[in-house]
């Protein structure tokens, strides 16, 4: 057991499940968010912001035992739907059989996570408390509250999981050898809905990740519990077509009915939205380090802010929290130990996830409407379920196996890329590559790459 | 010819020879630096900092015709002459007979500048100025001077030319879509130094930079005109040897005279010196944009700040002042067009010789003490010189060649470094390395890569 204390800043959810793994290890912390309470003010106006959860993340919730009320709650997505110019539908599996991403509401996790919270002794939790000082030498923290004096808080340690704009992470740019950058991307977006059929059921496939992949740009849709779809339109910042180019509304017009002529009919105003909205910025950041004096640490996407073409930022995060409470058990509360240890396993699977996150918009926008692209995850997936001790395809090393790193993920998916382009690249494999020969050589290559491994 | 008016923040030598050239196209602008002027206060405190003057450099010095007066108070440095642990010494030259980097004094350097400016009707120059704001919409500037209000500045076109720490620069943080990353060595260095003989001569061979390579860290010196070397050791921050780890005097001494025997007669005091100075921190910043709306652009280190493992951090900003000047005449003083040619022009090479600083720590501080490597340089001159067309080493491509970028040097060196690990993988390549057949397997591996391009 330990009388140390801790502030956790940043109540969404990465902050307050790590709030509450650290209150059941015994320490007494305040929970400090600079929101309002969103179960007493609705501060999503009307907003429904949804993101996929998968095995990494349930890994980490069920450490809290909630993972069964919020799958629940969570609409599971067995395939990608992929959606072609000409209105053609294919469904392209996530994994094996029964593997699925869940759809979730950001809102709605954070709401139960907090409630729990709530119900724990050594958790306060505080609202409308923004940061807006540390002191790195003795973990002090100083809070603005809106009519109040700042609120200065004293405590052992500090974590900053106050997002990916993260102000803990800025004022760390005092200390001395702080290694930052931010990387934007050259897409930016918007959200746009597709309303529930009158009787309330989806008017898309509901357990599907919808994606309308066109090469520079893409529309996806998930499916949220009330019949609705959340969709995003990813969309180049400058050039043409772009966010930019597109300010006239004859030639936003037209670009939605020429690439997205079968969601036209769903998407609620999808133009008005459009040129009403202001595009949202994608970007990427990393840092290093993660801990400062062994009292001060950074979680989730104050560590490492990533795009959302994997669907792995929260999952990530959970990761973190997991990770942290396996140390604390390991190292039995020596912080001296626990935060180098931290840093250690997690910076370079934050890393690893990164760079997956960036790759994968190319996938999803590009070749996923791309007919040699969707046999390579055929051939992958058969040979997968063949030798599955040999081969797991990257997707589901990333997403259904919480057992193997990212950076690990990362490294073998490189590997298998190297093998998988030589098979691709076997003449006829359009027409052959159902028959025994291919199967016979992939199984070579593969078992030459990683027999020793497995 | 133009009207237009030009703010330079930065009166070091990239910011003033950039304000040379502005002026002889006929702009009239402010340079402003924030310093005191060197020539009439000395700044520098006795400290010699001296810097690697090499042909990219020459170059851009040559439009403004001082590179000769620089010249003569410049050392040509024709070879590393490098230190073994046990005194031995060997002389490993740069390039082909006659090159050579220069070692030239960089307050020197920047007084020659800066007497130059003061000759241009064109150019104001203000010191002890410095920047606090800057509107990114109307390129107005705000400056900061002792016991004086603010001082406001307008002018069409703003550069910051202010540095590795450039102010400019963190201002652009505000610029929608900044991308930009710091990243800090695991070295660390302090400077030391050599004194003269009593009859003022060099007590080490003159025209050379003398390396003391000892894998993870390393010792090094430059010429100065009056006879003393300037010299600089890099030492891992953390970890042993390092910085941290050397905090007693008995630990240090031993450390010197354990690793650097036969320099210990000449230091001056590096006991007492290492004892009492503050281990400066190497990093590299790389941004994106490097312009901002068509009005405000970066340069030099501001743009780029790299470390000084290839010497070539001036010539890199000079070279970007001598690209301004070509695209002001090519495009006729359009910096609608100018801008965003400099950034496309200057961008991957600002990143490519950032790389290549990095990646020159290791052959500096490891490889250069190494047989092989000296083997491989041997063997790669030698084919230079039969077949020049078809090879010119990375390191004379970077520091000999202008003509070459160098985004394409690194493209091209690491063609060469396949080809060369195949051929150090030969059998008995350390006997054989002069006969025939090793060249001409080299030119076989050559022609196949480069014949085309040549």
């Amino acid at each position: 057991m330990t009388n140390k204390t801790f502030t956790v800043v940043g109540g969404g959810p990465v902050g307050t499940l790590l709030a509450i793994l650290l209150a059941r290890h015994g320490y007494k912390l305040g929970l400090y968010e600079g929101r309002s309470d969103s179960r007493k003010t609705s501060i999503y106006e009307g907003k429904s912001i949804n993101i996929a959860l998968s095995d990494r993340g349930w890994t980490a919730l069920d450490k809290i035992g909630i993972s069964e009320e919020a799958r629940n709650k969570a609409i599971p997505m067995y395939h990608r739907a992929i959606h072609s110019v000409d209105g053609e539908l294919s469904l392209l599996p996530y994994g094996k059989e029964g593997d699925a991403i869940w759809s979730v509401s950001r809102g709605g996790i954070n709401e139960q996570l907090l409630d729990i919270a709530d119900d724990e002794a050594n958790i306060t939790t505080h609202f409308e408390h923004r940061l807006v000082d540390v002191d790195f030498e003795s973990a002090t923290t100083t809070f603005k509250v809106e009519n109040e004096d700042d609120l200065v808080v004293e405590s052992d340690f500090v974590f900053g999981a106050d997002g990916a704009h993260s102000k803990l992470r800025r004022l760390a740019h005092r200390f001395p050898r702080f290694s930052y950058s931010q990387t934007y991307m050259p897409q930016c977006y918007i959200e746009l809905n597709i309303a529930a059929s009158p009787d309330g059921t989806h008017q898309l496939e509901k357990n599907a990740l919808h994606i309308w992949p066109r090469r520079d740009f893409m529309l996806i849709a998930l499916p949220n519990p009330d019949g609705t779809f959340t969709c995003t339109l990813f969309l180049n910042y400058s050039g043409d077509p772009s966010f930019e180019s597109l300010r006239e509304r004859p030639k936003v017009e037209a670009f939605f009915k020429s690439n997205f002529a079968d969601a036209m009919e769903y998407l609620e105003d999808p133009v008005d939205v459009f040129m009403a909205k202001t595009a949202a910025p994608l970007f990427l950041v990393h840092v290093f380090p993660w801990s400062f004096n062994k009292k001060i640490g950074l979680i989730g996407d104050a560590a490492h802010a990533i795009v959302p073409f994997y669907g792995q930022g929260m999952n990530c995060g959970f990761e973190d929290c997991a990770e942290l409470d396996a140390l604390i058990t390991r190292f039995d509360h020596d912080w001296d130990q626990i935060f180098p240890a931290y840093e250690r396993a997690r910076k370079p699977n934050g890393d690893a996830i990164a760079e997956l996150s960036k790759r994968n918009f190319v996938e999803m926008s590009d070749l996923s409407g791309d007919q040699s692209f969707q046999l390579r995850k055929k051939i992958e997936a058969k040979f997968s379920s063949r030798f599955p001790a040999l081969w797991t395809p990257l997707y589901s090393m990333v997403t259904f196996s919480p057992d193997v790193p990212y950076a690990e993920a990362l490294r073998i998916g490189d590997e298998q890329n190297t093998i998988m382009e030589k098979i691709m690249g076997l003449p006829n494999i359009e027409s052959d590559w159902d028959e025994q020969h291919v199967m016979n050589q992939l199984f070579d290559l593969a078992a030459e790459t990683f027999g020793d491994e497995r």
